[in-house]
């Protein structure tokens, strides 16, 4: 290479994730154009009738899986679970599962418990369907339906617009499985619209927590119901991103025995959003409060919640259910803020490689 | 009072917590008692032939609500599930209970959200089984059946007794739909055993790690497959009685992006059993060792983790699936260590009561 030529243009630590998570409205509208195929798959799900939704998958994953629960749950009024993987691919139990539906969150369709488990699954005769970026993995050989996400490349070791796609493919899902899917698919046209307005605007709003978070170590992040899912994936980017231990806690739990360590230097996150949840979650709030603890409130009724020291309000999405799509997002632009702020690289976090092969 | 007269005895703080971990042997001695009501619950469970079991829970109750997974997994070969209060509390989902056991555990018998759970699934059909210490409580009167869990009265706000005595009560309705009821109470008189056994070496061998994690602020507790259920259960116990964020993670999802958070002040506690398990275990504990953290190892096979810095075996039992009731006792002595070893007072957590009535 020429000396006198400029380098060629390599990004800056945490210029990948802060630009995935940027482009997620676009990233939403790939997996949109995907309608038909999610009709039919929604079409087949609806067929079997099933008594037990299976969700799988690991890390943001299994935070998408959690918002699953829901989706289902509150859509066709199917029971669904974030199934054990283990019980199935180490201890080899023997569920009936003729009328169960399997449905395997991967990114990379590379993890291996969770195509172990696929594979077994659908030998002993569950409807297995494969939700995965990557339409040529293993993964998606072992399913027998699979939708592609369809985030285009997420080169960020941290993920962020695969965990948004993810939430939208089970809303599509179980929306098409409850005969709503159109409905949704529009109702998600709108979400991305909406995210592409909120998104600059929350991008300078969560500098200043950022720098005054920069020395902070531990953290709890509390939702409620659909939010819990939220709280889970909050948690994990500022985790593997930040190298905060945050602890994800429904409101309740939290009183459960973890309001006892808080303290002023051990700082809460909050996910508020409107619906049925938000009660427990401003009484949950209160304890917090109590303990001395700096609050930070994000979700659509993030300003419903009293004494919070940074409050980052999203819009409201047309359906409730959807409110998590939108209410992930301060999260994640805190983390890459936050970050930066301790000169750490999201891209790359220690340790961690896109691909995780652990078993 | 005369002034001459000596004070009445009021115990010591952690004293109560320290005397009800020493305790468990007798209370599970005091549960098997009842194992005619056992009989009779678990036949109408294998009547009801569920295609569901869903658990309910909070806290320490939770934690042993994932025990109840893997028992009824792995027992009778059902689909278990810790279900979510909310979508049936606050957002009034529909689900078909037609066929569904419900299995409410609360010590005190007066969580608010899990009566109020109990009290719907029931009326939509669910068979609904109550697991609590207090069997004259709202939860026992809301409740089809209700077995007493016998652990005599709990004092210290932390709970010990009442956990062990509910993964017991779970093995023992799990094997009791199974067609071996008598098979586990034997099982477990072993396990009693084992465990008054073990408990006075334990107390001596966690006193090194207490003093030198005395400013430790944060840690992970991981397992995999049954032993996460004891990984949860300790991570609360020192979350609550020692002020530590310690989160509890299975093997496989510390890899998934909380690795990177890892260094050589943030310590690593193992839970360790002879189980199908046990290599992901030893593959999750290898990345830590690679991050310089510390680790602890616990349960049947502690001894197979290398590099640990401290050891803390605990007895085979007659069957792995038990392994959790012994594995717990060293997370547990080891809080109640920790907790005198920073002059805190397990027996009251700041901001914590015995009965929560948090929504």
């Amino acid at each position: 290479m020429n000396a006198a030529q400029p380098k060629p243009d390599r990004p800056a630590p945490g210029d990948l994730f802060l630009s995935e998570i940027r482009e997620q409205p676009d990233a939403l509208l790939r997996l949109l154009e995907h309608e038909l195929e999610f009709q039919t798959v929604s079409r087949a799900l609806a067929e079997r009738a099933p008594t037990a939704v299976r969700l799988v998958g690991h890390g943001t994953s299994d935070a998408a899986a959690t918002f699953g629960t829901y989706a289902f749950g509150l859509l066709p009024g199917w029971t669904a679970l974030r199934d054990t993987i283990s019980l199935t691919v180490y201890y080899g139990a023997t569920f009936d599962l003729s009328s169960s539906v399997v449905i395997a969150l991967s990114q990379s369709g590379r993890t291996p418990d969770v195509v172990d488990y696929v594979q077994r699954t659908r030998r002993r005769g569950a409807l297995t369907v494969a939700l995965t970026n990557e339409p040529d993995s293993e993964l998606a050989a072992a399913a027998e339906a699979t939708i592609p996400l369809s985030a285009g490349p997420e080169r960020s070791v941290a993920a962020s617009k695969t965990y948004l796609n993810q939430l939208a493919a089970l809303a599509l899902l179980a929306g098409g499985a409850a005969g709503r899917g159109r409905e949704f698919a529009d109702a998600l046209r709108a979400v991305a619209e909406l995210l592409s307005v909120a998104l600059g605007p929350l991008e300078q709003a969560v500098s200043a927590p950022a720098l005054a978070f920069a020395y902070v170590g531990r953290m709890y992040v509390i939702g409620r119901g659909l939010e819990f899912a939220t709280a889970r994936e909050v948690a994990l980017k500022l985790t593997e991103t930040c190298r905060v231990a945050a602890e994800p806690l429904t409101a309740t739990d939290l009183a459960h025995g973890p309001v006892a360590a808080l303290d002023s230097l051990f700082p809460v996150w909050t996910i508020a959003s409107h619906d049925e949840s938000l009660p427990a979650v401003i009484e949950g709030v209160a304890r917090v409060r109590d303990a001395g603890a700096t609050i930070v409130s994000s979700g659509t009724a993030a300003g419903e919640i009293e004494g919070a020291a940074y409050v980052l309000p999203v819009p409201d999405p047309p359906y409730p259910i959807l409110s998590p799509l939108l209410s992930v997002v301060p999260g994640q632009l805190f983390a890459a803020a936050l970050a930066r702020a301790k000169g750490l690289d999201p891209d790359h976090p220690e340790r961690l490689t896109k691909v995780t092969l652990a078993r």
